[in-house]
């Protein structure tokens, strides 16, 4: 029954890297790119609950550290918006504009979010009086709207962001928001460990921080086309904003200090993330932690054999009592077989069959997405079994992300050699604007960043092409989304 | 220890109302009104938490109904929201327009959503074909724009809405649009139940009808000042939408036939009426269901009785691990008895006091914020009986709304008398313009609608004021927010 048909889907994924990613998107009902307004695009029910799932997967982790989460206007006077000079001049130009409704011209415009920082803090401002203000430790789950110049890419790159969870912290001296920072850092490690997603967590170099930054970090992943795709930023804002928004507070010892101000945020680029690197030439793969339908069940029976769906109906009401979210496939209209291909493309990651042997014997046959497999067990293990090849589905699919990942990074001392080859270029550099230059010369890719943390073993230094000069540092070069 | 403090907060809220609602909302950290753009507000954790909890209770109503979650965009472009003429007519010009951004001028202007009718029914003509593509029963959670002409108040009348869960739907026929507003209509009665707040159903007059609907239904219920406050809709469309934006299906008998949709909407204000409804002069109160802390621990020691504070911490982890809202106030700085007065004005619904009686014999003290009413129990019976409190305080919030509801309703044949007096009014009528017209220069208060549903028993039928005749018609009259 199962390999005689034809796939529903069938592309390969590293060969046609965009059509793959443009066809399963609309196949598996993720998004709908046709609404009329260039890089905003419609969440269908299947894909908004796997971002949902990833939702969850953030506010726990905030939470659990001290995160509160909050919620401040999407509309920000002109005036505020323009306090922080390089924060306006970085976001000012690609920030949509209300400048009145349908029947009336306002006086002062009012600029969209493309993030929070002026709006929240011009609050912070009132609300900070004290040592015993501090610190704050605020989130809030939003949209913000970038006008991008760039091409854009259905939830990659967009210019309506639906899902950005933006957190923003202050504290009362350096030392403190630095440790913010590593905390930060912490959360953005074990949230793409539980998305199964390897990543360089790169510094970025000064000519291309954060606007209204000291420096920040950044969670990089190659997508399976080579390119790079941002994850997420962890920013020390330092005092540049403190002293804009004049957040002060009075110290014991009765001197007026500003703050220090550190943000981080991601947005569904992290389901993006999902889709591209577990996703295979069949279809989707999710995480059974983020599937919208971690398994389905699928009844094999001929007609008039309705105590067969009966017993699947208790299965999968069995199932939902025990918090697993499942889903029975009774149409009449498929074959088996069909559903197997349908529900592989969809990403379900374990699949039940039921039939009459299962029926006889209360038992239930559990199917992996990742392999060809099947283990029957009784009613009673099912939970048990279901997590068990859960967990190992999850070991599978960071193994595989990870070789890929390996595939798509050239590691060399000599970019020349990585000229024309797909992938992240990783080379030692002496983190120079010159040095940059030379290397994007060389590359005709970017310089994102130097490397401070990896997923896979760099030499402890090597040679750089600027200068010929040992260094331990190295550069991580690609083109971005 | 416990009443010889002056309360944190003591005002009447009948009597000040205006004064006791924005003082509660300022001490017990709901919102803060002092955002740079009128009628915008900053939600602070506390009381976004409450409104999480809220969400949840629609949420799970929603979905048990099989309404499934999805995202359109924010921004709308002007040929799609103008394709529906009363609509456009009806928000045209309270809706906020982004014209460009800081540093272009878009060719055709993008309007921020005040609700999402045009968003959505643009894409359901893509995706509807045939009758197995209905019904479509969607909502999403969002935040829409609405430039209010009218006094804003915080969380009752703003500019950003900030939580919008409004739930659309498409069927084959009349019949099951109607049956669909019946289900909607239960799910809001189920939810205002669960929220413990009596309101009236309303049919709204033709002439106040929702801009783009056949008819709509209006819940609303009466505030401590007597004021009408309408905490939601439910809306026929009938086919306005659906012909002006060409959602066609293919019937089984081959015929195209446009399909006849409704909608229904809820916002925060539905924590509004909870804030407004429950609270008391102390502050506020609100339900356990929704109460972002369930349960505040107090402990009760003497300097160095460090064993009474980790027997506490021992209570909160045994609680919090079973599900428990609870939060340990364990701040030396502040007596016990400071800390009744501050958890009950932040409406917190039970204590948990702890002090070496309840160390020794392993239990805990239970105190209410409806009646000075304690009771110990052990801690194996905690949990339960916290339930059995909970459920009692339902009852007494629910009774105790309901009978300020009563004082906020006037029955009566003769408009007249109510004058001057405060509160809604309930008078028989014809439901004719003329008669709507009669009873608001009377009054001078605005026909709201019909009532369908009521809290409190109506007489079968009345004499109305206008024409004298008798009918079974009640109008409901009030000055709404």
């Amino acid at each position: 029954m199962a390999s005689s048909g034809k796939y529903l889907f069938d592309i390969d994924k590293y060969r046609e890297f965009p059509r793959w990613y443009h066809e399963i998107l609309k196949k598996a009902d993720i998004v709908d790119i046709r609404y009329p307004v260039k890089g905003m695009i419609v969440w269908r029910p299947y894909g908004f609950k796997a971002l949902r799932n990833i939702q969850k997967i953030m506010i726990r982790l905030l939470e659990e550290t001290g995160h509160e989460e909050a919620y401040f206007p999407t509309l920000i006077p002109e005036s505020v918006f323009s306090l922080e000079e390089d924060f306006l001049k970085g976001f000012g130009g690609e920030t949509f504009v209300v400048s009145g409704t349908g029947s009336k011209k306002f006086q002062e415009k009012l600029y969209v979010r493309p993030t929070s920082e002026t709006a929240m803090y011009y609050m912070w401002r009132l609300w900070v009086k004290g040592r015993k203000d501090l610190p704050i430790k605020m989130y809030q789950i939003v949209n913000v709207f970038r006008y991008e110049t760039k091409a854009t890419h259905p939830i990659l790159r967009v210019r309506e962001i639906a899902s950005f969870i933006e957190a923003h912290t202050a504290h009362a001296t350096m030392e403190e928001a630095e440790k913010q920072i590593r905390e930060a850092l912490d959360i953005y490690k074990r949230f793409y460990d539980e998305l199964l997603i390897p990543y360089f967590i790169v510094l970025t170099p000064p000519w291309d921080t954060f606007a209204g930054a000291e420096y920040n970090y950044d969670f990089i992943t190659p997508m399976p086309d080579g390119k790079a795709l941002e994850l997420g930023s962890v920013i020390n804002l330092g005092q540049k904003f403190s002293k804009a928004f004049e957040i002060v507070f009075m110290d014991e010892d009765g001197s007026v200090k500003h703050v220090y101000q550190t943000c981080y945020g991601i947005s569904e680029r992290s389901l993006g993330s999902v889709i591209s690197v577990h996703g295979d030439n069949k279809g989707l793969f999710f995480p059974p932690k983020i599937a919208p339908i971690q398994v389905v069940i699928v009844p094999i029976m001929r007609v008039g054999e309705t105590h067969i769906l009966d017993y699947a109906r208790k299965v999968r009401d069995y199932l939902r009592e025990r918090g697993v979210r499942v889903y029975l496939d009774d149409d009449p209209e498929h074959t088996p077989g069909w559903k197997y291909y349908y529900w592989d493309m969809k990403g379900v990651p374990t699949r039940i069959e039921i039939g009459r042997r299962e029926y006889e014997g209360k038992t239930a046959t559990i199917a992996r997405r990742d392999r060809r497999e099947k283990k029957t067990v009784s009613l009673e293990k099912l939970v048990e079994e279901l997590h068990s090849v859960w967990k190992d589905i999850e070991k599978v699919l960071y193994e595989r992300a990870l070789e890929h990942f390996k595939k798509l990074v050239i590691v060399t001392e000599d970019p020349e050699e990585a000229v024309g080859r797909k992938g992240l270029i990783v080379t030692p550099w002496d983190e120079t604007e010159e040095c940059a230059n030379e290397l994007e010369s060389i590359t005709g890719k970017s310089v994102l960043g130097t490397i401070v943390e990896s997923p896979i073993e760099l030499p402890v230094s090597g040679r750089s092409v600027c200068g010929g000069k040992k260094t331990s540092k190295w550069a991580l070069l690609g083109v971005t989304y």
